[in-house]
């Protein structure tokens, strides 16, 4: 039974197949190759775009909703993860969870009888995001090989960061870590990732020479105890500064939701793969949920 | 690419079409005439009848629905509203929306890429409510012209009101306005369709002489700096005062929820119409998804 | 037309007859009985197990779900829940209720339009957990009759107690009560069934030596004023219980969602049937659903 809880839990090869299907059925419409089946939507945390796309995904593949609300369940009456879990997989084919602990997502497939897609557990994974961000640069780029990327922003809390990077491992690409000092990439992924890495920096606009800018939300609310209140300004990305330093080819991509780090006149800019990038999702999550229930 | 945004986005042969279709439809029964269409329910209010009888419409039509939970969202990560419906609108194939902000559905369609279709923004308009409404009507008179319909009630604030209005401008109709002082129509609006006004008063036994007498929720909540408290005592409608005041065939109509504006007695009674009127909200909305996707 | 408000409502001919077609479905698996039917779930009340194997059971019968969020309704309106059944029961084919008062469920009968389904009204009664309960026990045991079953745990303020004595009062069984004092089964009840009552203990321990162990989760919210604080202890079922004072082939059943009054090392034990009886939900109120629609 095949699951999807950690990015490294498929390989290289695997990777592309399935962001080739995805951008198959980009081209060629959708099908229903998932008739019957149901699939369970946990969101334990709030989600808008991951949640949507996958229950459009589920929809345009000929499968059912399941969808449980969080705030409205049995949690309250202090059931465990696992109780909740045993139980779903019995009334589901398969289950997309999202939840706010890290290794939660593992917890659940241990105990679950049909097989678990993880959508984001805590600030450890989130697998489904980075076969978007690799099906978007795939469809745009020709392949997944011979570019170099930054990473930008938030590299201490984002929990795509993570999963992009172990991705980005099985190919040759160059990275570049652009963040405030403060949200830089944490050593031991930093270790992790160093034959790849080309370039640390703390400035934005350094960042922005590279083939793709993929930015993060500064995630406000976790930074404590810090003085550095110039922090933000500096890390807004606009048109202006793309079109004094980004290369003339560079494009921008971001997980979204965004508050105000990209600013919307690069909407309609050259610049801009993010809005791309959230399409790409319902393609990449049907691609997904085929390939964990063997249509392919 | 059609929308509904305002009700004065359709003209008067169109909103015939969409009524006539919608008897069609009360009569015949049910069809799949939306099969594989995907539609986006965007509430960030609470609803239950808009909600329902629009999600009760989707599947009758052998459409499927993609909700979104306002409350669950990424609205608590600082998105803004043309994101989200940017995002929602590359995984559905027509978005309804209703959202607190007067022009939220506007600005909605400005930036969506599949239809919008305005289900309540803020005090603004109501335009599928009206919709309903006139269906309901011309089920029962036959026709929408040729008849005197009393506007009842909280005429300030009431959003299904101005949508009513500017719908009922198209026919040969004539217009008792009938609410408590504080709550009068605006003076904009009354401007507007001073041709149709025949009365205007703050009497509620006045307002009964009619053939419809179109009643709405007194919006407590909205009302302050009042010394008025009398005021509700007035303003309940019951049995006894239909049979007293209003005309043998006189049908009381209600947008719904009701609180205790119309006490339960008149449920039996042959003044009620206003169940028939929910009810039609699900054969309304089916013509109406069927028209915006190009069915006819 | 049918509805299930209080298990009374069917007689034993029809338990038995659902009960059957429960486990016909799980041996020969689902089938699409319910095309274009549309079922409402509106849940006043936080639920997991109940309203998912619902929803779930809707989907394999190829039914549709229309679903309430209590929370985002009109209910903060001041609508009753009259109307709002009214209402719903235009827009679907049956309705599935659960809702905090007791007696709700019946009060929704008498308005509805189409057929009602109690999932829980208060205090007062669960039949369709019961249902589930008798599926698990006819699967295991062959047969409704001829077994000996401890209701155990809070039998004062658990809604499935009622409902399950009532269902056991058309078969021959022996029905034993185990309960800490302050939770005992309340006088009215135990007078109607006492022919059946074969012991009233206040131990656990001696509450185990039975066919059935029905365990249910103690409120502990709804139990003031007590300072038997020793309480919770004594009424924890472990392993090492169940191996000391059960017989060899006591089956432990629970409604679920459990707290801490079933410790986990049971899980994997011959003892426990309780998972067995959470799936047997979805195969339970498909059989139910069919015979309110009337496929059988």
């Amino acid at each position: 039974m095949k699951s999807l809880v950690s990015i490294n839990d498929i390989d290289k090869t695997t990777i592309l197949k399935i962001c080739q299907r995805a951008l198959e059925i980009k081209t060629h419409g959708f099908s229903k190759t998932l008739p019957d089946k149901i699939i369970a939507t946990l969101f334990f945390e709030p989600s808008t775009r991951t949640k949507l796309s996958f229950q459009s995904a589920i929809l345009r593949s000929g499968a059912q909703i399941l969808n449980f609300e969080a705030d409205n369940s049995s949690l309250k009456k202090g059931e465990t993860l696992e109780d909740t879990i045993r139980m779903t997989s019995a009334y589901a084919d398969l289950i997309v969870i999202r939840h706010p602990e890290a290794g939660s997502a593992l917890r659940a497939q241990q105990v679950s009888s049909c097989p678990i897609i993880n959508a984001g557990d805590g600030t450890n994974e989130h697998p489904t995001q980075t076969l978007l961000d690799l099906v978007t640069i795939l469809e745009h780029h020709g392949s997944l090989d011979g570019f170099t990327i930054t990473l930008g922003g938030d590299l201490k809390y984002s929990r795509t960061i993570p999963s992009l990077l172990h991705a980005l491992a099985n190919f040759d690409v160059k990275i570049i870590l652009a963040s405030p000092q403060l949200l830089s990439l944490p050593d031991h992924l930093k270790a992790n990732f160093q034959d790849k890495i080309i370039l640390q920096t703390h400035s934005l606009k350094e960042g922005l020479k590279s083939d793709y800018f993929y930015m993060t939300r500064v995630q406000k609310e976790r930074i404590t105890g810090t003085t550095d209140i110039t922090f933000e300004e500096d890390w807004i990305l606009n048109k202006n500064l793309c079109e004094q330093y980004a290369n003339q080819n560079t494009k921008i991509l971001h997980p979204l939701p965004r508050v105000n780090e990209i600013t919307t006149d690069i909407d309609d800019s050259p610049y801009q793969l993010y809005f791309t990038q959230a399409e790409n999702g319902v393609y990449t999550r049907i691609a997904l949920l085929e390939y964990i229930l063997g249509v392919y």
